[in-house]
């Protein structure tokens, strides 16, 4: 099943939106896999993916300790997204998705900057043939996101000045992405790239908390999924703040 | 010592301008670390560091078999870039720059997309702190590299319309980046961005030989260092092809 219908089907049976960002702060191997392992198992019921960063992948090994996470929470069901952010010449691109794929992963993401021949098209043709996902970046969450994925591209065949961000959501609609990244941050933004995709490609949302995204701005302006690290990570209760986000969107949507 | 320093020291003492990508196509992780062992005892004499990517990191565990590497670059006095082309938020940028660092890397790669605030300061700080190297994208090798790297931006302040390498070229400037890197495969790309540049910050130049780049195009257009990975690795005598790309840009440059 292509990784956006899994997505959606999970998302509906657990009634959760919400992604966890299994995005730890540095700490000794050990510590971090047992945190790890903690979090997941306290919030799985709550969420409906989870996603990994280089917080994990470096210190544990993708073929090391990962494994045991990527277990876990297939044990739970939960998809696994490998935020990698691909952006290197295609036979980088193909090796890097290669791995992910192979270790477990459902989905990774991808910055469109590189380009389609030589540079994201393995990527999504790995994508295809493994059934597995690739989602954009489009808007970043942080504060400096505005010099790139913000700056005006000038089209020199059609005179028209367009904002990066929708160059890249129409990239997304163009190669057939399973979802584009836009920071909750930026809930106009969010709003901008929903009019380019129309629903065809589903937003999802990091910064929620810690960040400073807002819940109800992100969900209204069109984000589809809502990825939340730090506010559940390091919450005390993790489960409970987790649960909070999970209501608090059905909330938004009802 | 600044990286850049470091780079041209070496670069000197050993007469090389040659830089090797231990970029090994997939294989198991066995082989790949005998082969990449292999071709780095072959070449080391004819190089001046050595760069990795994602193709050794994932399979061998940056802190499992990739440590045996870096320490046989290390018994070389190779310089180490780890070419993970950095594009994430701050906090994810920041974790990854540490742990290459920590693991014995001696220069980064990341991508000026990203913008300052919140992205790529936070590995310009831990690069500072540590004497460490950052090397920002300007100019990619792959035949796609059009779409992004080649856009045009418009400058909403001035008006004026400027080449993307431009506005990512002044970046490294303005961040005091210890170098950049173009696509030897664009040579007139590497001639602008060195007309930026002023020899203020080094280029770095990949795509020779597998991918189409020519040293004398790259070298006499301004490109000071010559990133070289198929052409060696796949080569029948590494040492014979990574010493015969050595003299070759003697020659160009004498």
């Amino acid at each position: 099943m292509p990784f956006k219908l899994v997505m959606e089907q999970i998302s509906k049976r657990k009634n959760s939106r919400v992604i966890l960002a299994l995005d730890l702060q540095p700490d000794n191997p050990e510590t971090l896999l047992k945190k790890a392992q903690k979090i997941l198992g306290a919030v799985h019921m709550h969420i409906c993916a989870v996603k990994f960063n280089r917080h994990l992948i470096l210190p544990l090994g993708l073929y090391n300790d990962v494994q045991r996470l990527v277990d876990q929470a297939k044990k739970y069901d939960l998809p696994l997204i490998m935020d990698c952010k691909i952006n290197d010449i295609g036979n980088t691109n193909r090796t890097i998705a290669e791995h992910y794929f192979k270790a477990g992963f459902d989905a990774v993401t991808a910055n469109p900057l590189v380009g389609w021949q030589d540079g994201l098209q393995p990527v999504f043709e790995v994508a295809e043939k493994m059934q597995h996902g690739v989602i954009l970046l489009v808007y970043m969450s942080h504060r400096g996101a505005w010099e790139g994925y913000g700056q005006k591209v000038f089209n020199e065949n059609t005179g028209e000045i367009i904002p990066q961000h929708r160059i890249f959501a129409e990239k997304a609609l163009e190669w057939k992405a399973d979802g584009v990244v836009v920071g909750s941050t930026y809930p106009s933004k969010i709003q901008e790239v929903q009019l380019t995709l129309k629903n065809e490609v589903p937003i999802y949302s990091p910064g929620i908390g810690t960040q400073g995204g807002i819940i109800e701005a992100a969900l209204k302006n069109g984000a589809k999924y809502l990825i939340v690290g730090r506010t559940i990570t390091l919450s005390q209760d993790p489960s409970k703040t987790a649960e909070g986000i999970k209501l608090a969107a059905q909330t938004c949507l009802s």
